[in-house]
């Protein structure tokens, strides 16, 4: 393979995670040590910003902010929901391609990296296919990343690790809490958690169990599992009896037998069509507080539990440094179209290494938990879910504290020129 | 003041904080350099366990569960919200108070301390003028305890500067996230946090500011001042001209014009007849995508804020336990009927000590937010509040892990053989 001399063009998309600016990190850090590559930019607001031509000089940051990154949540070149939509909108589509070309030729862009989730790897297909079809020599590579754990072919996600880590020390420090509190009434707490359709980040709460059936959380809710409301009761009640108390985590895509989720306004839709959801554990709360006659209280993490970089997970923000600078190296030694994937060599003691996926069986494919990693009633996932995810929260990321308060980095951002006209 | 030789019981009331057992553990250091307290008793529940005669031996536990008391956050003991109320239930506190002096007396208890906030401070007190009607040689004093820093005459309350510890950091990260996903149409976020009638906890979040107007909470709801809506969504919309996102801090018990809480769900009442509330949040939430057509989230932190012992402040850790330790000596000392409260030496360097306030001064009286400490507008708490509340949240409590997660203690618990005939 030919060298490619030419500039690096990174950006993120989708929904932030804690980790996805590591992943950022891994590509400036990596980049910086191939000659082939001349300038490292960043592209802000994903492709949004990169069809408006608003691009940064990533090679003009401090070191320690680039340092920095690895424990600062948040997208820190901004993001985007924006998708280049060929069936829907296929006019402003070609438009939107053609554009991107002309940024990349204007900047010499010879290398793209795009991280994100499964909106965002078909945005990098796509990006991919016609660079080939245009003959335009540039490598592009998806970087993993979401939270939800929903990409297929990758052992796991970067970003989910560390949502996992957050919301089990929230399980288990509500659940002390209540449990404290718990007199003869009993009591519940049900925690909101994130998960459209698939539930990895609900179920991985089981690990605030430490393997106690008697910890919280008692009852997991997952958007997979069809919700059967007497059931369920029968198991809060039957739990407050035991323990006095009772904690509940719910993803917030929890649906009905019929498939409708329980807390949908279907009055909105977000920039994908998707239903914007608001309240299944207030949905919960109402069931259990009217049928029960039980004192029930919500707690509703929304964007804190993606964003909690003061309690990130160690290995996760390494394995999303290691997926950026993997997806550089195999950039620079020819290759276009993948994505790094992780791959798990043992689980215990935990190795990993990283490999390449081709990108078209990544794109769009949501990837669900297993129905025999969960208990039989539904409730719970079981030892199979709990050996697959306990390492994924392991190690704590040293994030330096100011005045009491975490420190994060905010990127120079020092703007590359534009050199073409406005976006029609 | 003659040496009073007897036993040691201690209990917690009310909501739990990150820092009430680091009050336990300071009573239990500091009661075992005493001869004259021959044993450290603990009452489960508070007052409803002593009344049940649920005592344990506090002098049996490890010494690392004592140590560990100071990182792990609710009440070790268990707590209640029962009160023995006189004015409504004469009879019934009548016969609780015949009670709690039967159990007292059977378990030759000589020093009594009560941890909690106003309502725990007035059964502290309660109990102490009962103990000198009745010529009952005890020495009953409260610790302060309570996150929504409203109790009187003292600086602040041990357990107010971890939460807003907690939710500052989680105000600065959901605002990197939001911040990072805001493109041209803007979002706004809304974080829903403790505080009834007062908005200490609300305000705190004022700190996550860094003294930078641009970094959020944006605008603070404190439930001291009225809700108004035009100028609310006339700084909402200024602020996302501005910044792109707005980031919205608002304190459960926010009313509006006429006092009625906005969030409130008035078909239920808690066990002191308060409004159950739920959902200032989504209120607000209805309001600025209705009348702004702006995209709007909520954060619910509920009891999470008030647990998360894996960010609480070193400083309200230090001091919770000193507080402990001070009721111990006064007591010792032949003082009855006091708390220790904390009192500022000077803010820059933070200095403090704890002198006693008489607990008639103390019961039943809220503390507010000075007005004069909030911006003229009612969005922002000014500099002198910034001042007040800065220190309170420095210093990081270091808390060990075990497989990714926080790691606190459990107390074995042994229980004291009962001496009474069950209560009636």
């Amino acid at each position: 393979m030919a060298e490619l001399n030419g500039n690096l063009l990174v950006a993120q998309s989708g929904g932030p995670t804690c980790v996805i600016n590591a992943s950022v990190a891994g590509v400036i850090t990596e980049a910086g040590r191939h000659e082939c590559i001349e300038n490292i930019y960043g592209g802000l607001n994903g492709i949004l910003g990169i069809l408006n031509e608003e691009i940064v000089d990533l090679g003009d940051e401090k070191r320690s902010a680039v340092e920095g990154l690895k424990h600062t949540p948040a997208a820190a070149l901004g993001t985007c929901r924006y998708k280049i939509n060929f069936q829907k909108k296929p006019e402003q589509a070609a438009k939107d391609m053609d554009r991107l070309f002309e940024v990349f030729n204007a900047h010499n862009i010879r290398y793209f990296f795009y991280a994100g989730g499964n909106d965002s790897q078909d945005t990098a297909h796509k990006i991919h296919l016609e660079a080939v079809k245009r003959g335009y020599d540039m490598r592009v590579l998806g970087v993993p990343k979401t939270i939800d754990n929903d990409l297929p072919c990758t052992d796991h996600c970067p970003g989910y690790g560390s949502v996992v880590k957050y919301n089990c020390a929230t399980v288990t420090e509500v659940g002390l809490d209540v449990g404290s509190m718990a007199t003869d009434d009993g009591s519940c707490c049900i925690i909101e958690v994130m998960g459209r359709a698939a539930g990895w980040i609900a179920a991985g709460t089981v690990l605030a169990k430490q393997g106690n059936p008697a910890n919280p959380p008692h009852i997991i809710l997952l958007p997979e599992i069809p919700f059967d409301e007497d059931a369920f009761l029968a198991r809060v009640k039957e739990t407050v009896a035991a323990q006095k108390y009772c904690i509940v985590v719910c993803g917030e895509g929890l649906k009905d037998k019929q498939g409708e989720e329980i807390g949908a306004d279907k009055t909105r839709l977000d920039a994908f069509g998707h239903a914007v959801l608001a309240g299944a554990s207030e949905k919960l709360k109402e069931i259990v507080q009217g049928r029960l006659n039980l004192k029930t209280r919500t707690v509703l993490l929304g964007y804190a539990q993606r964003a909690a970089a003061h309690l990130a997970s160690q290995t996760d923000s390494d394995e999303a440094f290691a997926c950026g600078g993997a997806a550089v190296r195999a950039a620079v030694e020819g290759k276009s179209g993948f994505m790094p994937k992780i791959v798990r060599l043992s689980t215990n003691p935990y190795r990993w290494t990283i490999e390449l996926e081709d990108l078209a069986n990544i794109a769009n494919v949501e990837h669900f938990i297993p129905r025999d990693w969960v208990s039989e009633d539904g409730f719970l996932p079981n030892e199979k879910f709990v050996e697959y995810a306990a390492p994924l929260i392991v190690g704590e990321v040293k994030v330096p504290y100011i005045n009491g308060l975490p420190h994060y980095v905010t990127l120079d951002k020092s703007k590359v020129d534009k050199l073409l006209p406005p976006r029609a």
